[in-house]
């Protein structure tokens, strides 16, 4: 059984497809997810600024939708080890309870025990950390997963997941 | 420098005056802190689950009074060390824009990043961890220091602080 930390936002919560959704929904501009391909998050659509405002917007994070897969695969993989949701929550208070809401919504098996919202993630004691930005892997003492969103795509030197059906591959 | 997790409730938001200040405002009835000496925490007060309840009643979290000492403390220890606050919010929903809120009154010099709001804290990575409660301490890897609070009087096998001033003279 091992420990593993696995980040919300871009791993649990497909925050790429809100950004477009918000987007079109209130610039009528529908940006093509490849277009962000590389680019930093938050950027890379026509107006610039507005994007990172939307973090800022009550309701951003308890509607985000549920990356494919992660619903079943964290499931399984609670059966076998010692799952953690690990989120840097702190940064956008107003999302605290979106986030505690959204989890009860999309994954009631989790417990409130194995929540944690936090600022910095080298406090985080696991064995394995999934998390779309390096800013959180780069200082985590056990093994760094790397999971695979828009603006991380041009990262390299960490072991990668594209897909939750290869985090299970790995790990369960 | 050394990593220091310190809890918030009964360590620098003082609990149990809170229990007395509510139940007197509400049962109008002023409980003795000495009489809640070893009993375990919302127990001792004449009407039982009442006090249990204000856990779960807004604003309580909010309004509690500040431990004397530890804002003067944990100022001097960021100082020197690497000071995380690391609270069980988890189990109270309702308490974490209020924890959140309450720090940023009384502890404005501690950043969003070195705040941690958790359930389990056997996921906290320190040097050393400062709790009122040994179901906190009893798994961590470092040094635990069981900060004195009545529930607590009677524990044995643990490093106590009595008080800031303690905290102080081993840490600083």
């Amino acid at each position: 059984m091992a420990r593993i930390a696995i980040d919300m936002d871009g791993v649990m919560a497909d925050s790429t497809q809100q950004y477009i959704n918000w987007y079109a929904a209130r610039y009528g501009v529908q940006v093509e997810k490849a277009s962000l391909l590389g680019k930093p998050e938050t950027t890379g659509f026509p107006l610039e600024g507005v994007v990172r405002q939307f973090l800022y917007t009550p309701g951003f994070f308890r509607t985000k939708p549920v990356i494919p897969g992660s619903q079943e695969v964290i499931k399984a993989l609670q059966e076998k080890h010692d799952v953690f949701i690990v989120s840097a929550a702190m940064e956008f208070p107003q999302s605290l309870s979106e986030k505690l809401a959204w989890l009860e919504d999309h994954f009631p098996f989790i417990s409130w025990h194995n929540i944690v919202f936090c600022g910095y993630k080298n406090i985080v004691d696991a064995d394995y950390m999934i998390d779309d930005h390096i800013k959180n892997l780069s200082t985590f003492k056990g093994e760094p997963l790397l999971f695979t969103a828009p603006h991380n795509v041009h990262v390299e030197g960490y072991k990668r997941v594209n897909t939750w059906e290869e985090v299970g591959a790995l790990l369960l």
